[in-house]
């Protein structure tokens, strides 16, 4: 008989109560699939006396997660507390030095300190694995590391942060602007304790820094994607998007270019007819591109106990089955450091301003576009409003830069009220 | 330095000419990957003049397959010939025998022999992986048995015969016949040698019959599955069903059930919204359900050199890896023999027929679904045509024997011309 395989958890929120329960409840499939039994030694959290709803009395306690990770009898550390540094830090760093495999869900964490603890635990002959980290239930981080293995990774997309998708589909649904859903969503307990986590796109970027890594062979570089949160989004573009035949997502995207890693999580257009444009409420999809596979879609629920705990029960079973890959896909002494790269990528991009009710106005914004080396592919003027007309161009592919300068320019031909938008559209 | 894992490759088809070709030309990202070289040391096909548009030329030949499978410097089968029986079946034996990995796309022998090939593997302790047998380059194997490990599974389900779904598609788009579009497909090369293989919903229900082993830890069980091709669906019943917010798909189900495992592969209609319905041409769509993660839907190409070679090098660079876990899910001795059950499950159904011009056709068919127990939701009559009216019935739930209880009784109501259609409306 095989040893059991015997866990310390730490953080017994509701991914941790989660991940209790079912190693409670499917205790026989779990051994019946694995061929060994699974046994958690000892938890860790905050408080000891809150009810989780999950019988905890037969689990030895720790009040330090450091004490937790460090026990003989934890095999494998399981981090579900969160937070970049602090004790999840500690913890996970304590367990690897020891020579502990780690299961953690932390994707702040990772996308500071993927690098030296993945070199740690590969020093030490342990596991470091994370498939909860990414888009919650989905088994992306295994689709891409193992799954497409044999694929030179091309592109790798995304929706990553339910709460984002939840907004921007309910301001949609409901016509309503986005102080007024965010309040909505933040009240139902959609957000996290720092909102600006969620809408500000960091924890979809956190995410993404850990796709890039595994896709491309490179070190976690968070601080290089190019991050832009869905504060900014107006109900007015959600409709004049629609207009077009248009979704806006906040749309992560890695792809690596002759200059560099190009890493983008901002607010994007996608054609109505896209997979990812269908997506609706809290559902996460990743779109993973190889050159031999082409493209796969993977769907599914994006947070949530059930989800969330599945996924680090995909990090157990392969643990309890001996599969300890290197954590990004290749040794981490192997990854190279990539250049982070502007996206100059031509593409095409939805313009919308408002132009002053003065004769000329459309020539003089179509003049600077011309001027900008910018074409225009589709464009539409709708009636006055007040003293102003909305107007909305689909560019043909351009750079970022032509943008830019167009951009600069409308501010000095006095038809242009306020400040215009400019979305990048995403060919998916 | 680790010892390079050494291929033997029979068959050199698309399929085996990709696979020599990704490995050629992905050498050090493999190695990269999985820490060891991947070589080829042999390859085997029937003929050997054949320009396959890869350099064989470094690569010792064998006619033999077994010969080839029995070679001291292979390390790994990969059976890449097809066929339920014959050399791919002896070739695979012989490997396993001499306690060699083995890979295989051949859905066929695995649905007829699967459970006696993992006994043999596993006696042996080697690995049988067969990534590339189902929904060509989605890595759904992976997903199913590691990614979802887990979870109970509640329901496997998909689209998994690209020919069938290209056809169903042509017609609705082109509104063509099925003869039409069959034969149009048929010359352009997408059916298999045997096409009653791929209309006749076989090669589907193979690969079915690996998903529900896998999902329900039961022996693989082609014989018990439900099987209807898609010969029988008109393009009245494609419009038909459009009309009513439906497509109609070849769908397979797997649902472990309180009197056995039910597995169906059959045309269904599923709901206009769902992305099932947005599946278009050749492409697969699998969606696996589970207690804790909910529904999770992965989306790809389903076959091509490509997508399928890039399924085989998943196996390839788990093996490489030391990934060498059960074929299906956990040891094939502790599978069990599902009792099949036939889908007595309620659901909606769909129903067309043609009513006679006779005063009070619609009451007796009514009347016919009333005394059998069917309740009706939507219902609608459409203007004569000739001397027939079509009508389209959308029913509560209801079992099949109650359907087909009804089904009986409008033979003898002398109002009903032909034979009625009756179609089940899946839940997705």
């Amino acid at each position: 008989m095989t040893k059991p395989l015997r866990l310390g958890i730490a953080g017994l929120g509701t991914v941790g109560a989660g991940v209790v329960s079912i190693i409670r409840k499917q205790a026989a499939l779990l051994e019946a699939r694995t061929g060994r039994s699974i046994e958690i030694s000892a938890v860790s959290a905050r408080s000891r006396s809150k009810d989780r709803g999950v019988n905890l009395s037969s689990y030895a306690w720790e009040d330090d997660p450091v004490a937790l990770a460090s026990r003989d009898d934890v095999d494998v550390f399981v981090e579900l507390m969160g937070g970049e540094d602090g004790p999840a830090k500690a913890a996970t760093e304590a367990a690897l030095a020891l020579g502990k495999d780690v299961i953690t869900a932390n994707k702040a964490m990772l996308a500071m300190h993927g690098q030296s603890m993945a070199l740690a635990a590969e020093e030490k002959g342990c596991a470091l694995k994370y498939e909860a980290a990414v888009a919650g239930g989905i088994p992306v981080i295994k689709a891409l590391g193992e799954g497409l293995a044999g694929n030179e990774i091309t592109r790798v997309m995304g929706v990553m942060n339910g709460s984002c998708n939840y907004i921007l589909t309910r301001m949609e649904d409901a016509g309503l602007p986005y102080a007024d859903v965010f309040a909505e969503a933040d009240g139902l307990g959609y957000l996290e304790a720092d909102p600006q986590l969620d809408v500000g796109g960091i924890d979809a970027a956190h995410k993404l820094a850990l796709l890039s890594s595994l896709a491309f062979g490179t070190q976690v570089n968070f601080a290089g994607i190019e991050l832009e949160g869905i504060e900014r989004v107006s109900i007015e573009d959600i409709h004049a998007a629609a207009d077009m035949g248009y979704k806006i997502k906040l749309l992560g995207v890695a792809q690596m270019t002759g200059r560099g890693l190009e890493q983008r999580m901002q607010p994007c257009l996608v054609p109505d007819t896209s997979p990812l444009a269908q997506l609706t409420g809290g559902t996460n999809m990743i779109v993973l591109e190889g050159d031999a596979v082409g493209q796969i879609v993977l769907r599914g629920a994006g947070a949530g106990a059930g989800p969330t705990a599945s996924a680090v029960l995909s990090d157990v079973c392969d643990i309890a089955r001996g599969y300890r890959g290197p954590a990004f896909g290749q040794p981490a002494a192997t990854l190279t450091e990539a250049t982070p790269a502007l996206s100059q990528r031509p593409a095409a991009y939805y313009l919308r301003m408002a132009l002053t009710d003065k004769p000329g106005a459309l020539a003089k914004v179509a003049a600077v576009l011309g001027d900008s080396g910018v074409s225009i592919n589709r464009m539409r003027q709708y009636g006055h409003e007040d003293s102003t007309a909305p107007v909305l161009i689909v560019t043909h592919k351009t750079t970022r830069a032509d943008i830019d300068h167009a951009l600069a320019a409308f501010a000095n031909t006095a038809v242009v009220a306020g400040d215009p938008v400019a979305l990048r559209i995403e060919e998916v």
